[in-house]
């Protein structure tokens, strides 16, 4: 694989004459049986321009490495594009962050030829971070209907719904972007309306996947992945294909959606007059479809509680996407007057956040639903990496309150909504690509992606293993990595954006792991005389009462300092400072083997 | 299942009548047939005395609803012994919590009745609070060759390793413990030498597991678990079965640890000439001993990385537990002098632990071994629910510097040590217990193991779902909870124990989210007036930099505060502070959304 920064593809005129001379071979003979059959049609990349073209730069500004915060630029002449804008959650080690959106900046440099956003579909790391770009810079956006009926609640949140340009697109159409042209093409994945999409350019076509499977029993009005498109655009020709890869490590293909209605079926038909409480992803409106079906077909009321559900429910009923009887949804507060085995409630909280509605009922202080063995309980979800510990302890709390709750894997009540190998390799042999570029997924996600290709026969100097921030450029005859540009994450915390970094998150850890201890001390600025203290103030570094020995030993010492500096007339307070914290910092550690942070503060008192 | 407090066990003479019965009609029929034969044996419970007998307590003061810090108490009549004496590792929510021990007040309260310990292996969640409890008790301690082994270096480290009464048991034999022996039986688990307990008490004889799987084909010297010995202890009559749970969840068998040599045979054969590194648990020392030997075979020498690799291997190479020829192992610090394709590296890290050999490699800053392409690395685990990130990571470096990694479930490079569903049955059906206690996991493993009893045939009124603390009392005739005991977790940091409590950990968390804001001011006692300040210092809130407008503002705001009180003449100091703190908390919220702890300091100047 190619991940050197310049590769020059001079062997490809020359495979592509032997795969000419090959074809003519077969033709010849089959002229002799056939003579009306008509030439079988060219191998892609013959119809490529051996020329050079105008070139077409992709710039991954995240999602490369990393699990979220989509988005790539596309740029070639004077005009610019991008694909996604999505959000990360932040790391164990990213203390006190709400989320992670990608760097602007290179968007802002180029802002005289941006033309506009595209979107694949309608989930956070693809979506989330579209309202803080929109802030700074307000160009159109495009995606299909219901990715737009879901940006609307976001940018209405962020108070910029109304100066936004967004436009609904369908699967098949075509949108201007300069030189450029995207076309949306349909695939199955855990959202409705999910797109891939084709950037028709100069150069040639690239084919990005967005997030993808391959559904042949899709729910409701959801059609199968247009394949079709996908291998006429295969044999027209595509320069590149930027494949996701989060299932790369998963032989085989991912299951139907239609697979977990099968299961519920089985279960709601276990639960007799027991009370069904479903835990799923607020955005996967399959799935939620399938629940209200099986809750129609039992004869039970539908309740939803948790904001994102409630929201994505709205938005989905009202553009047509969850079809279901106003008669059978019922208001949480009214769920009490129900019996039990006429009720399904569905609900947030399947990966165990601890502030969601199923963490509090596990909790045992959920206003509304008290759990108890009345209660059959699904949880219709895998636990995203890091998240294990807290759906287990989810899991536990429940079971303790007497609930039956279904949460592994041999029953089928999750299903993946991303392509596993075969799919990946199909979407491969259906577009065939001179250029390959794994996407979406870590490191090892997108290696083994690669690895998949190469088994495909893409032959390794044609594929890139690319880093957020990367620019690529081809001229439709050779694919290369110019250099870098600046990318990288840009961390939220509460209103502040980017305003939380490296020295900050440093101090929140030293913080978390010992606490602190602030010794502050009043002097007289002309004489160095101690006027008031030293007073030592600790916050999560042991137990007051447990210490006390310990402070008052603090206390002698930091006198013993301070009047040693006085003796010698030291005036350098940084000087100073710096000895009470030394000082300090081996009494503690010494005494109790910790390193809390210490902030020494000297009041000049003049 | 009967977790409630009281459970009178009335239907038992009934049931064993039937079973009477039964056995009467089939001796008739084989009697006409062969009437030499004799009569079949009883069915076990016929044994156990009707009558009601001394009764002997268990009472958990760790390992249920909880993975780790195992310790069971048994009591009989003036006697006292503990099984295991085990750390937990602390949840993500015990900031800077280093480990997590038992309290031991109960044994310190009952210490004149408290006879030894006895060990099942030398795991850390059996063994590693064990110094912690014989620094304040000096009880003998019993255990197998290996588990007491391991024992010795964690007292020497304590410092108390001379003082100790460490008493090495084989398989089969009993210790005695007053009115109490217990039995060592051998099982087969993830460490040699890990055995059962089975306690013969005036009650009856109680099984408790330990950990165990069974292996038919165990590595090295290691014998297959002694089934015939929990058989014939069933076939005398078990009152009661303590069972490990980890595994509950799995349907079938555990695999062989052979099953692993296997699969190492196949990658080493791969691997040519690149150098091997396998990440693993140290206290794995059959997989240690299959590396070992596929290294002989393959011409490698070996290298071992990591303090408590380096502890274990030594250990268990003085001990006869691991079989190597001294010439095939190198010190790390040559390890370059030797072509790739000739060592194996035997590292800790498999966790992703940040800190260990594995995770230094990743970063490229482990000093002697540098990853490149020459590398084939596998690791020998698989995350424990937690570490999936970390794991992750760590992968995902690896794989960057260019190495080959193994780490997919598919490889089988790595087997659990704890019973499936299938040798969790086999030990109910050897032992057929009166009374069952699911012990060794959360509370999701435990409720379904007691699912797997009961379908086992155990009535369910005879099954117990314990807590940590419960006093479980048994006659023979009734088992029943009576009540708590003192019990749960005892935090050590640093060389703290005990001293980190909920208010500590509290203040840690929102430290670490949005760090603190510390406001400083010298006051005049007499009037009033500020002398000096406010000054204000915060760390792990925003950057410094972007933030002196807010910092200028809040001292204005501060300055106002303390103005208005002296104007009033508000002399009660903890009012004023109050105040401070709640203004300062009202302006940085809607500056910023984010609380940090504000730490107002009034110093008072005579």
């Amino acid at each position: 694989m190619s991940n050197n920064k310049n590769h020059s593809n001079g062997n490809n005129a020359n495979s592509n004459g032997n795969k000419n001379k090959n074809n003519g071979n077969n033709q010849n003979k089959q002229q002799q049986v056939a003579p009306q059959l008509q030439k079988p049609a060219k191998k892609p990349h013959q119809n490529q321009p051996q020329k050079r073209t105008l070139p077409i730069r992709i710039t991954p500004l995240g999602g490369l490495n990393e699990i979220g915060k989509n988005l790539y630029v596309f740029e070639c002449a004077n005009d610019m594009f991008i694909i996604d804008c999505g959000l990360a959650f932040p790391d164990a080690d990213m203390l006190g962050v709400d989320i992670v959106i990608p760097d602007f900046s290179y968007l802002e440099e180029n802002k005289s030829k941006f033309r506009g956003v595209v979107l694949t579909h309608g989930h956070e790391d693809h979506i989330g971070a579209l309202p803080y770009l929109l802030k700074n810079i307000n160009v159109p956006v495009y995606g299909t209907r219901l990715t737009i009926g879901l940006i609307e609640g976001k940018l209405k949140e962020h108070g910029i719904l109304k100066q936004s340009s967004l436009n609904v697109v369908q699967p098949r159409q075509t949108v201007s972007m300069g030189c450029m042209a995207v076309e949306f093409i349909r695939v199955n994945h855990s959202i409705p309306d999910a797109c891939a999409l084709a950037v028709h350019s100069p150069a040639g076509i690239i084919v990005h996947t967005g997030d993808f499977k391959v559904d042949y029993t899709p729910i409701g009005t959801e059609e199968v992945i247009d394949l079709a498109r996908f291998g006429e655009l295969g044999n027209k020709g595509v320069l590149a294909l930027l494949s996701e890869s989060t299932n790369a490590e998963r032989p085989g293909y991912a299951t139907s959606e239609r697979k977990v209605g099968e299961s519920f079926k089985g279960i709601f038909a276990t639960a007799e007059d027991r009370r069904i409480i479903v835990a799923t992803f607020s955005s996967n409106i399959h799935r939620i479809q399938q629940i209200v079906d099986n809750a129609a077909a039992t004869g039970r009321y539908v309740a939803i509680i948790g904001r994102s559900m409630l929201n994505v429910m709205s938005k989905a009923v009202e553009l047509g996407y969850i079809k279901v009887s106003p008669k059978m949804i019922i208001d949480i507060d009214a769920v009490n007057k129900y019996p039990p085995g006429k009720v399904v409630i569905i609900t947030t909280g399947s990966q165990g956040e601890p502030l969601s509605a199923l963490s509090r009922m596990a909790g045992g202080d959920h206003r509304q639903v008290k759990i108890s063995s009345h209660d059959l309980i699904i949880i219709s979800a895998t636990p995203i990496p890091g998240n294990e510990k807290l759906v287990g302890k989810t899991v536990n709390s429940l079971l303790k309150l007497g609930a039956e709750v279904v949460y592994e894997k041999m029953y089928d009540v999750h299903v993946s909504g991303h392509a596993c190998q075969d799919e990946l390799k199909m979407m491969i042999s259906l577009t065939r690509p001179k250029f390959f570029i794994p996407i979406h997924g870590e490191y090892k996600h997108l290696k083994k992606h690669a690895q998949l290709a190469i088994a495909m026969g893409i032959p390794e100097e044609r594929i890139f293993l690319a880093e957020t921030g990367d620019v690529i450029e081809t001229d439709s005859v050779d694919m290369k990595i110019l250099g870098k540009v600046g990318a990288g994450a840009v961390l939220v915390d509460g209103s502040g954006v980017g305003d939380v970094g490296a020295v900050v998150l440093r101090d929140r850890k030293k913080l978390a792991e010992d606490g602190l201890m602030t010794i502050v001390v009043a002097i007289e600025r002309e004489t160095g005389q101690i006027l008031s203290g030293p007073d030592i103030v600790s916050r999560g570094f042991v137990y007051v009462r447990e210490s006390e020995e310990l402070l008052s030993e603090a206390r002698t010492l930091m006198r013993s300092v301070l009047e040693n500096c006085a003796a010698k007339n030291t005036r350098e307070w940084g000087t100073v400072k710096n000895q009470m914290k030394d000082k300090m910092s081996d009494l503690i550690y010494s005494r109790t083997k910790r390193s809390p942070m210490i902030l020494p503060i000297l009041m000049m008192v003049e």
